[in-house]
């Protein structure tokens, strides 16, 4: 059995942004040596996620206005108890839960089994500082 | 360790509709060999899910019902920008993300390592089209 | 390779709660002796979640409020086809689905490779009854 693990950082300037992390994802894959097997990435953040969908800068606004509509940011600790710690940021911790933690990619052949669209993201729902995302290999 | 790779094909005919595919996907574990592992099964599309609930028709129908109302279908441009592109889908891409894309099932004893309602639904928010699920065995 | 699969039995007092289970996966995960792997751990019942956010008691009330918006407890069949079963809980199969059914975690030198603030919860959405987690190790 062979494993790989590496960390990426991202630090995105907007509070809420995606960025295609399928290269750095692909390439993490080819380095491992693995042909058979699974890729684990997930934020290690608890107000972003890492998700699968189309690479659309349509759909990722359309995606940017439903979180905002299906869980608002409000700083305020009357909307939201978690702001009463002194946070903010209560709406990406729900946000970030809609969107997920992470993916589990299968590994065919020595590259990512993807269908025809599939592309990874990192989503950012809370923004402007540095946050990293965990890839783990694990195969033969 | 031992691995085994599947692709299984769904054509449903309504644009919203699951599919219980726990049969399937426990023949293929059979079929792997694999007695202690793990098994990914994923929408290799990014309209589909793969997912674990009930099976129970009223239940199928209020997720209908809830998706709907979370992310309704409007094909016009207006309301989801994705639809600029030309197409009509958007709603599907967000209701996927609710439902969520994989399942990672234990396997012990050789079996899909289940509670007592647990099944395995492909759920189509996009219809009319053959699309793919990737179930991938690993273990020994 | 090795593995190691455990159950755990959780019985929440409310219809929707939750509870930090990362000391009980840290120490599985050391029992196991597997140093570099995946860890899988899932609700085995489809009206409860595992998944991976804050311990902060504030962020949980919001959590609840924010489901209960979503997918409000409602025990007649008018508003949700599944209660004309007899049940009354088919919320909880919707809640369930927006918080997750499982987490994978890396593990790296023997431990949880987590980000500074994650911590697993069990997640009780229908309550007062005993459910178990399904946890499955795997890796070297």
């Amino acid at each position: 059995m062979k494993t790989k693990t590496e960390y990426l950082t991202f630090n995105l300037p907007a509070r809420m942004a995606f960025e295609n992390i399928t290269p750095k994802i692909a390439a993490i894959v080819r380095e491992s040596g693995v042909t058979e097997g699974l890729v684990l990435c997930n934020a290690m953040h608890i107000t972003a996620s890492v998700f699968i969908n189309d690479d659309e800068s349509g759909l990722h606004e359309d995606y940017q206005k439903w979180l905002e509509r299906l869980a608002p940011f409000d700083a305020s600790p009357q909307r939201y108890a978690h702001n009463r710690t002194g946070e903010d940021n209560a709406d990406a911790h729900l946000k970030r839960q809609v969107m997920g933690r992470e993916v589990v990619v299968a590994i065919t052949n020595g590259e990512l089994d993807f269908g025809p669209w599939e592309q990874i993201f990192y989503g950012e729902f809370d923004g402007r500082r540095a946050k990293r995302v965990l890839v783990k290999v694990i195969g033969e």
